[in-house]
């Protein structure tokens, strides 16, 4: 028989959004007439700007007509959304990051789960807790995780920061010594951030122990507050430390139309038996060799959230999300419920009411008050005792949500 | 400092196309006003059909109105786009399928890339010889291919199975146990086949030693002759032992839109420690994890080539590419070229003249007669000594390539 990647049957149950999607079929199934708000997936729900599909009905037009058709892209994106990028996410903060630093992909998902193929099988991995499940499972399936502890419920090879009210969601350093580390702000799924000051530390960390540090910035355009740094290369010594993904999800509502990217700083060196080893060139190689770029039509629409009339709508839609966020922040706080985040992310952590568990409470709001979040305990242990809310949904159903909410 | 992933350093140059790319921009930049006819990369040259940029636009107005904007899909298509293959690609071939059977990625290059995760490191693979590098290269950087020996120019945990005139290019069946085989057929690059009964045999081997068979189809549009199977699933028992990768990208002209599909029957179960072990799940699961659904713009256009409208014109360029690959065949073989394949696929395997090497035969095309190949020897030991050319260009520059190849 061929032999199987074993590594998978160290997965916990399946991927979290899939079991939320399959707990709401089933109960969409039981009550078809059910209003259900669904605020659990981050999905956004306003329409793509009116700039960005502009530029795609004109790129639709070029593939159309043989003068202007284009088959196979550069793998690493076109040069006119790798400058757009280095100039407006980079540059106008004072951050020099060259195109070739910049590979464009379909998805921040795919980033964020392919980037552990660069690492040895006996890397070490470091991941706060709360966490997108995608950092751990792609670990767990690349066999760098260990044994899953069912009386933990952790794994054993894989070093957890604990994120609590506690600590205020700033994890500490880790204790023992790790070659990777997931960091991703503003935080899915607290919705806390971190202080450049407070990031520091982290790259003074790496710097020292020779970690990398995967920074996950896709929610960046949501920060709000000053002295909240939107790229780790904000931090002097990132680029000698850090890798960073971004995505047009979040940013410019393409969660539908798949558009991210990450940058791998040619300054990233690390050691390979005595020789010098760039991670840009190792994640060049993966990517040529493995992916064939994102679509054009898609990577005009790219293209598009940076210009000035891309840039304004985007800022609108952005503001109409964060005016959520503030509704249900004040507004379950008026409730009495204690909540975190939603200041410089869209995602409120909501502490689940009496203490009662994230899924008996993702159940109850579910079945008795049709409102879907996201259990905290989906994201690890430390998320156990609350409840992800998105900002994504339209004002009316925010509103809607939040009368819910407050129904006794 | 952070533990690598060591495999990558058994890595064999760049990835093929980067260098054929690299080599052309060198002689562009010191010929910048050269005339260059590009017939290496197998990208496409005819513009997208109408009836699939009809739908396009149509797709791009609903992202961009709040009533049918579309966030998130299923990672694994939409619905629309696995019944309509399912019906026109199994259905119709009286071949069963079920949607659930189908995943819809961005690219056949990323499924033929990331099937081998499912399968444990020790895992032996087959492949034919000259063989599309992807197949080779995704088992190195998994550490499944051992060590490289200049000498053999091989790999030396990689089982070859030699494609040539002299057996015909039909691969003989592995003498040693091998737990995946990669086919691809219509074959890149020989452009040959094999039929419903030379590809028997396989599903056969396959059935009784326990080994998987992944199948690229991706130039099963181009197939002219009866009794060459569009599908390996034409063959009986093929369900139990084969998964099928398709793409819309030489079908449809889609290289620089992204879209392809992998086919994983639920009757594909292995065994791990006394247990069933379904590949679907495994598959499911991966593409849940690591990848978050095509563009729904690209679904839409992968749907349209379904229409009856869209059928006709995408025969139409097909037929187009295959009469470029009829006056390529006839008009070498006058020049007195020795070539294979052009019937069946849109790839002619061309014998270099005087036994010159391969790379040398591309760099003199290349620099005396500005026509890009891409040399067999790129694609493995059997390939030294041959030259793949592609029907993808237009009349135009297919027939002032032949000119150029018949200058003394």
């Amino acid at each position: 028989m061929a032999s199987i990647n074993a590594n998978y049957f160290e997965l916990q149950g399946s991927y979290l959004f899939s079991e939320i999607a399959r707990r709401v079929a089933k109960y969409k199934g039981e009550n078809p007439a059910a209003d259900i708000i669904r605020m659990g997936i981050g999905d956004v729900t306003r329409p793509i700007a009116p700039a960005i599909i502009q530029a795609m009905h004109k790129a639709v037009d070029e593939m159309g007509a043989a003068s202007s058709f284009r088959g196979y892209g550069p793998e690493q994106g076109y040069d006119f959304l790798l400058e757009a990028i280095r100039d407006n996410d980079y540059k106008a903060r004072g951050v020099d990051i060259a195109t070739d630093e910049i590979f464009v992909s379909d998805g921040a998902k795919c980033d964020v789960g392919n980037i552990q193929e660069l690492f040895a099988q006996n890397a070490k991995v470091a991941v706060t807790d709360p966490v997108y499940p995608v950092y751990v499972d792609t670990n767990v399936m690349a066999g760098r995780a260990g044994k899953f502890d069912p009386a933990q419920n952790r794994y054993s090879n894989i070093v957890y920061l604990p994120c609590n009210a506690e600590n205020g969601f700033v994890p500490a350093l880790p204790e023992s010594s790790v070659d990777m580390i997931y960091l991703c702000f503003p935080n899915n799924p607290t919705g806390t951030t971190l202080t450049k000051d407070q990031l520091k530390p982290w790259v003074d960390y790496a710097k020292k122990t020779g970690a990398v540090i995967l920074f996950d910035s896709a929610y960046e355009a949501y920060i709000t507050q000053p002295g909240v740094p939107h790229s780790i290369y904000e931090i002097e010594g990132a680029k000698e430390v850090a890798i960073e993904m971004r995505s047009f999800s979040k940013t410019a509502g393409f969660t539908g139309l798949r558009c991210a990217y990450t940058v791998v700083p040619k300054a990233l060196i690390t050691q390979f038996e005595g020789k010098a080893v760039s991670l840009n060139e190792l994640w060049n190689r993966r990517h040529t060799t493995k992916f064939n770029g994102v679509s054009y039509v898609t990577q005009r629409a790219a293209e598009a959230v940076y210009s000035p009339e891309g840039k304004l709508q985007i800022r609108e839609t952005i503001d109409y999300y964060m005016q959520n966020a503030r509704l249900l922040t004040s507004g379950l706080t008026k409730l009495g419920y204690e909540v975190f985040g939603g200041v410089n992310a869209p995602y409120i952590w909501l502490k689940t009411p009496n203490g009662i568990g994230s899924w008996a409470f993702f159940d109850e709001l579910l079945n008795v008050r049709q409102v879907v979040g996201t259990p905290g305990a989906g994201f690890g242990v430390s998320g156990e005792g609350y409840l992800r809310l998105t900002a994504f949904s339209t004002r009316e159903n925010t509103q809607r949500a939040l009368e819910r909410l407050g129904k006794k």
